[in-house]
């Protein structure tokens, strides 16, 4: 199926006629600008590279870009953590669609260079890590120079006088930049994909789709055996599935928790409406962080107990009963 | 504590003015007709001993009743299958009020008789199996002569021409028909009680008090592990508690079964509703049999999370959610 | 499927060439007896009918008895509270074998009366309410009078000079003392059944079948909501279904329970096994009351996770765990 | 209390007498050497820095290092995703130990330069994101390079004409540098502590201490609501609790999920013995992945119902009912 979201603009960042204004985690050139300029009418767009995952959002907050595109699973360029963390606190914010990017890295050089001539290479600490094993067996001699992002070592290499030879880094900023790729898919992670978020201030929620998403915050209220399964209990016992679960400290001392969770379903679902109310009575400063489309369109699984029928049918005959029927 | 309940009218058993129409399982004299007597207003109400707890009950379905008080637990003459089976069935009835009646037996005979003289005794089977072991004791030589009811066997003694010299029955009947007592308390039962319901056709639920009662009959929607366990998780993922639990076979094939729930509280508590919509929801054939005051005044315990005012919370951040803040 | 306890004399009643005494819940030609009879064996045994539930066990405790039947579900005579309450405290005691035997009821009369005559009718209260409806219809001038027992009242209709005319009872009691039956199956509840056990002292178990059952008495250790959750948990998280529970008043103070529970499956199953060590440690003092074969010869389910096989293969895993592997 | 493996040395890396090999993720002088430094005997062991978690693990799995030292949570230089990732496949592997380590930041220079002569600043990209806004206040006008980790650029400013003119690295590392310090703690997330594990091959566990933790890899069996809680509940329902949950894709295909856990107590408890049990038979492909002292010695909480004493008393119980008792 297709959702409203592919075909159409993104949900309200900014009025129609207006120039939108994105901020993503920068520099330019990364495997998070790849995932803004997925997003449909993001190329027409201002895109401002944030240094942070903290600063992207604070331009959000602060009224200076409309959303945000930052990584919020796997990403090779960190910010994971920065991501879960900086949503879990601070003035609300929303996600208004996820965006898969699959991850493959090409050795780039300027036009010319040959892989024998290859005595230095840079990139992203993390994509050396994944390409150790390629580079050990095809350019053993190369000494690594760690740049602060792949795209950061692409953009030096096709400036003048860069201080090294090659660059490992996007297929995409490679072809930009007008490097010439000498190898392609070196990293030994087969099908890695990065998931990245667009954030947004609170507004309206995307439609529901019937191939829907919804993120949640939620602190454990305590911490003994069967804290978590209470929590759990709310989605299971209402037929809500999770496809993401992580425990986070609070940061604020050991032993305190909070989840962040991913359940699949909109609000707009009775199941899942009924899941946020329960879950808000055991833990009231659980966090809704939106309800929006799945990037991989796979649809929702309701069983016949939990489908909005089934709940409407439950409300009426509730009302029937206090009636003195 | 006192409720409303024990102070007022009972409810709805005919408009004010008129004459109420109580049934109840017979005989007169029975533990059955002392559970009717002791609600406010029977004293004066027009009362109909029926033969059994099924028609009772039809004569509330009929009209001819306006209530039916019949037991439903741990009687000493029966019923209790027969009402339990009867309110999972038929017409749909409410349960309105439970009365509590200590069951204490005593041996009655006719003024002037000794217990020396007592050849025969008469009472119903099941009290004279909680009586036999002091009347090894006392009358060892009597002969043990079964009656329909205890109440029966002290009738039949007050009247002319007993067909036997002693009756164990309830000390209410005892001391009403002028017999006298030569023992007291001789079951071998200590503190038995037998809890009876009075019970009527839809209409107005009686008030919530603080301490009640919710009455439910739940088809086990399918046979395996866990799936009475998902009944249950419906009342603890909400603070409900259980009272009483039986299961029941349908009565049409084996391995059907409904369960006979009691929990803590009243519908018009918000957990109480939210248990009820998420059990319709697995089981939408289930009952409601009613929310009435508990005999025994014991006040229902309120976590924090499962409150009214939780459930009031929940309800308004969904609502703000879905508003777009 | 045939189990061993079919075509097998019952276990351990007594060493071979003695003569085996049965007790039962009395009298002679109850439904009760009808169960006794159809053990193998007990038509050659001693059987001796009680007065109540709690003399056929005490005959089983002192000894007098190798076994005793009794009625555990739904049975029209009583019973089954008492032999339930009687299980969970005293001597331990242990089921070796159910037996199901269908209810049905006869109009007996003696040779030569017919329906126009009948003026007078007995049975046992409990029979009388089933066949009431059948009884308005066919003989509605006939007075009714109760017994102690349905047998009981065939028995005195069979005796010189009866005080009745008819009596209400089994078709084999009333084929057994030679009476004339006018109406067959002439009760309300069709394809009614009543569940009787076969109760000895602890012994050797009966051996597995594939079709077992399992009955526990096990004490709620606390009163708050989640509680039974607990306790029906190590059941379901075995795989282990139910086919009975009811929870019972202990007796000593309102608000303290116990429940009675039939579990599918035999101790000698690993899955059950390992579910009675979970009840053992969150309710120490529960009771096991016996494994043995299930009369309707279902077998049970066993799902991959819970075979003996998983069970078997997790040991051996956790084994070398321990061991350094 | 403190706990043996405070005091002693580590767990068998190598026989008495021989110089124990430990590698650990590289470069030299980053937190995750400042945790190994911390292991009572490393500072006389061999140190072989690894280029990746993958490198270090090999070097254990291969026989060239006896244990080694990696990240597993909240890195601030990465690697955690590839720990988890590698400890769940391939040759299985051990944790014997964890170790947290505070994450402080300085701001270091070579003797004599002072904060208005920085143009230029290196350090880790992760590193940087933490500490830019000390940064923008403190020295707005310095460009900053990227490095391998926080250690490299402390490295390469300790030695001859470095191209940047300050580091932000660990404190240890400078002062081993003997570079100077001229501002402590310049990072904006207080109080972080990064965990670290030493891994080694199977062999003899650590001893419980009481205050222990079990880290586990758990595949989901299958993808439904209900599939997580039925793991959670085989650790709440033996009074296990967890401190650390995360759910993986396997990266095989998508919805496909393992997840990795940490929970209070030994397998040498038995109730965390029978957790394990239960969670292989629903999920035989899990790994255990060791039992180890808590770095913070928090002693776990265990309840009557799942101390060892309960267990012991439940086998011998069961025991005896099989025995005929």
């Amino acid at each position: 199926m297709t959702s409203a979201a592919d075909t159409q603009a993104p949900h309200h960042p900014g009025p129609l006629g207006e120039t939108v204004v994105y901020a993503y985690l920068g520099p330019e050139g990364t495997f998070t600008e790849a995932a803004l300029l997925s997003i449909p009418g993001a190329q027409d767009a201002i895109r401002l590279p944030a240094p942070s995952v903290n600063s992207a959002l604070e331009m959000v907050r602060s009224g200076r870009a409309s959303a945000a595109v930052v990584p919020i699973e796997n990403s090779v360029e960190g910010g994971v953590s920065a991501t879960l963390d900086a949503l879990s606190a601070g003035t609300p914010l929303r996600i208004l669609r996820e965006v898969l990017v699959p991850i493959t890295f090409v050795l780039a050089v300027r036009p010319g260079v040959a892989l024998a001539d290859i005595r230095t290479v840079s990139t992203h600490t993390h994509a050396w890590a994944q390409c150790r094993d390629w580079a050990a067996v095809n350019i053993p001699e190369a000494e690594y120079l760690p740049s602060a992002s792949t795209a950061a070592a692409a953009v030096e290499l096709s400036e003048a006088d860069p201080s090294f030879d090659a660059a490992i880094c996007a297929p995409l900023v490679a072809q930009r930049l007008g490097l010439e790729v000498l190898a392609e898919d070196i990293g030994d992670v087969r099908d890695a994909v990065t998931r990245f978020v667009m954030i947004s201030l609170p507004g309206l929620l995307p439609e529901p789709t019937g191939s829907d998403k919804t993120t949640l915050v939620i602190p454990l209220p305590e911490d003994h055996p069967g804290a978590l399964m209470e929590i759990l209990e709310q989605f299971s016992s209402r037929g809500v599935n999770l496809s993401r679960i992580e425990s986070r400290p609070t940061g604020m001392f050991l032993g305190d928790y909070f989840f962040s969770i991913d359940a699949d379903g909109h609000v707009a679902d009775a199941r899942m409406a009924d899941t946020l109310k329960g879950l808000h009575r055991i833990s009231p400063d659980l966090r809704f962080l939106g309800s929006y489309p799945r990037a991989d369109h796979r649809e929702t699984e309701i069983s016949r107990h939990t489908s909005d029928e089934a709940f409407r049918a439950a409300d009426i005959w509730l009302e029937s009963l206090l009636n003195g029927y």
